[in-house]
């Protein structure tokens, strides 16, 4: 029983929301769909590693499911995953963070999305650095808010915010400052005196600080980022998002959490509740194996990863046609191309004659033209191979 | 490292969305908080089997993981997840429905949530049946919309809606009619020829009709329940909401799709990218086992509730201060006490003194209170010893 091919949203159909049509595509879809259909494209495009999950966390999920653990559960999430998170933040942070801080949620994405529901509704709007993954300032228009976005400006190089263009750019509307330190793309990690600087500005101004911390391990020259959990209380307006995709590669999962003020979690259960009401138990039981015997598997990526940035460093700069600042966090390379004028061009033709799948700048927001991104989370042998097709079509 | 004990909201902080501050609590969960502190409670409050989710179906899982299956997905659901659903649908309905037409999602109550997100704005209004489940409710005010809601009303032994009432509701600024059908919590079934009423009615005033069929299988006295997709074509304003969570018993594996009409799915790729981005791929494989091999699983269930539906009616009439409709579909007796003036406190009552967890009827909206909900799909021996507390604190 085959029904007529879709059609186009037939004329016949009532209208939808128009924050909804004008939604942004997302530009690395675009060129990982076409990458995908081609076939034999080595794919550098998502902000993904190549690598399974390790065994022993699919193994607590397995185990959890053998158990029989397949009911609805509490919105906040179980509390052995909301302790081991605590836990875990507070060992890293070196200060005691509450379990009732925590929020779990379907990903760091749906936490981003909480946040956004909880803070922004028609007429305001959000304050988000740019360059930045596309999907934090597209949330913001689901709520009808507006973004108001402020670039880092490469120089030195070293990819900078300045801050009193982004303290410009708040005004009586603002309910939210984003921040996505180590950055996707650029890698840019917030210096602490900054992180100091924007939470009390934020805090004197009565606006949240949202700090979407996912690749806080993935850190290359330092032991860690600096969080702004190192500087806020639980009185503080901060909300960290963080997430289990990228520091154990599990981004299939679908599992996130964020760290909350003290009395912020009623409110954001109550979203979760009516947006996905929990996360699947045997999903969280994966997520207290990864934060209880995940640490030798990070130190393996972070070694990986460091070594993968040199190698794109190394070979790159060789070329003569490529301009970078070597990322000190996260797993890209976000690299301005001499000569390029629009980089969803550029990155379809290394799909079409190349066969390397690199993610467009213009994805990214302002200050992202002129760039391409280069996700290096991929084992050392095809990353080579990608650089080898990179460098032909760059000659 | 023990960080002081959680505080209320502090007032340092600044505020958050009034719509969010005003979502009611789920008085669900307020009682089945109350009566997991106390224990010993027979757990009838929620809307959950007892039974694990079938091992065939927690197999298919297993095996995605063991396969490696951890990667990100497509924003609509794998493809073969998408044509296992267009094929049970075409199967169910007797008619063909496009796999393009289909939307996978992290739950059915995420389905809705989605379906608000493109529909509903600030100023923009739903109409909704009531007695129902609260979150169709909260989600619509989660994006600043009013919930316009029309009770359904008891009549001859049945729950009826009047639909000039329902049409009379509606306005310039009504974006959707939702209507849940089997109904939670009555187990009201709307006929086909409201149906047929209700479609041409919104078609030619150009507005959706949200169709939350999640009961749609779990039906007494028909083979099916009647669905607005017999009804409607690829062409017509209808969206509908469905779960793995009743059919399959997978409440906690948050797995739900709807079907839109053709050219809708890449509208809702978008804020399916911007809310989660996938669902995981090893829950998307357990979905397909459901589908494909869930129907004997389904009989069985159904027979079950049946003979428990049919033990609750004999049972309660005999006390003579219960007042109640047998629920051709879902699987709830919400049952009319006479005498109780306030549904949460004598829900309350019941599991203090009686250990038994029923859900207040005012959790469900207008015409909900003067009723408690029982959940009756669990076994039939924990279901009789429930019904004798119950039958002993109604005495």
């Amino acid at each position: 029983m085959a029904e007529p091919k879709t059609q186009e949203h037939g004329p016949t159909l009532p209208p939808i929301r128009r924050q909804i049509d004008a939604l942004a595509n997302s530009r690395i879809r675009e060129v990982s769909d076409l990458g995908m259909k081609l076939g034999g494209v080595l794919p550098l495009w998502f902000g993904e590693s190549d690598m399974t999950t390790p065994e022993f966390i699919r193994q607590a999920a397995k185990t959890s499911l053998d158990d029989g653990e397949t009911f609805y559960a509490e919105n906040l999430g179980i509390p052995p995953l909301r302790e081991a998170i605590a836990a875990y933040q507070s060992r890293l942070l070196g200060k005691p963070i509450a379990p009732e801080r925590i929020v779990v949620t379907n990903s760091g994405m749906t936490a981003l999305m909480l946040v956004m529901q909880v803070l922004l509704g028609e007429g305001d709007n959000a304050v988000i650095t740019t360059p930045i993954w596309p999907n934090c300032i597209e949330a913001a228009r689901i709520m009808g808010a507006e973004p108001r976005l402020v670039q880092l400006r490469m120089g030195e190089g070293a990819w900078r915010l300045d801050l009193e263009e982004l303290f410009d750019s708040v005004d009586e509307k603002t309910k939210l400052i984003l921040v996505n330190s180590p950055n996707n793309p650029t890698g840019w990690m917030m210096p602490a005196s900054d992180q100091r600087a924007l939470l009390d500005f934020a805090t004197e101004r009565g606006i949240w600080v949202i700090a979407d911390e996912v690749y806080e391990r993935l850190v290359y020259d330092d032991a860690r980022a600096p969080s702004f959990l190192d500087l806020a209380g639980p009185a503080d307006p901060v909300i960290a998002a963080n997430s289990f995709s990228k520091s154990w590669c599990m981004t299939g999962w679908r599992l996130g959490w964020m760290t909350v003020p003290d009395g912020m979690a009623a409110s954001f259960g109550k979203v979760v509740e009516y947006n996905f009401s929990c996360a699947p138990v045997f999903i969280q039981r994966a997520g207290i194996a990864a934060l209880q015997g995940g640490e030798d598997f990070i130190g393996q990526i972070v070694a990986d990863y460091r070594r993968n940035r040199d190698l794109v460093q190394q070979r790159l700069m060789g070329t003569g046609r490529v301009r970078m600042a070597s990322p000190p966090g996260a797993f890209y390379a976000f690299m301005a191309i001499e000569g390029m004028q629009d980089s969803l061009a550029f990155a379809r033709m290394l799909i079409e004659k190349h066969k390397v799948g690199l993610a467009p700048g213009s994805a990214f927001g302002p200050g992202g033209e002129g760039h391409i991104r280069l996700c290096f989370a991929i084992a050392h042998d095809k990353l080579s191979e990608a650089l080898d097709r990179l460098i032909t079509a760059l000659a």
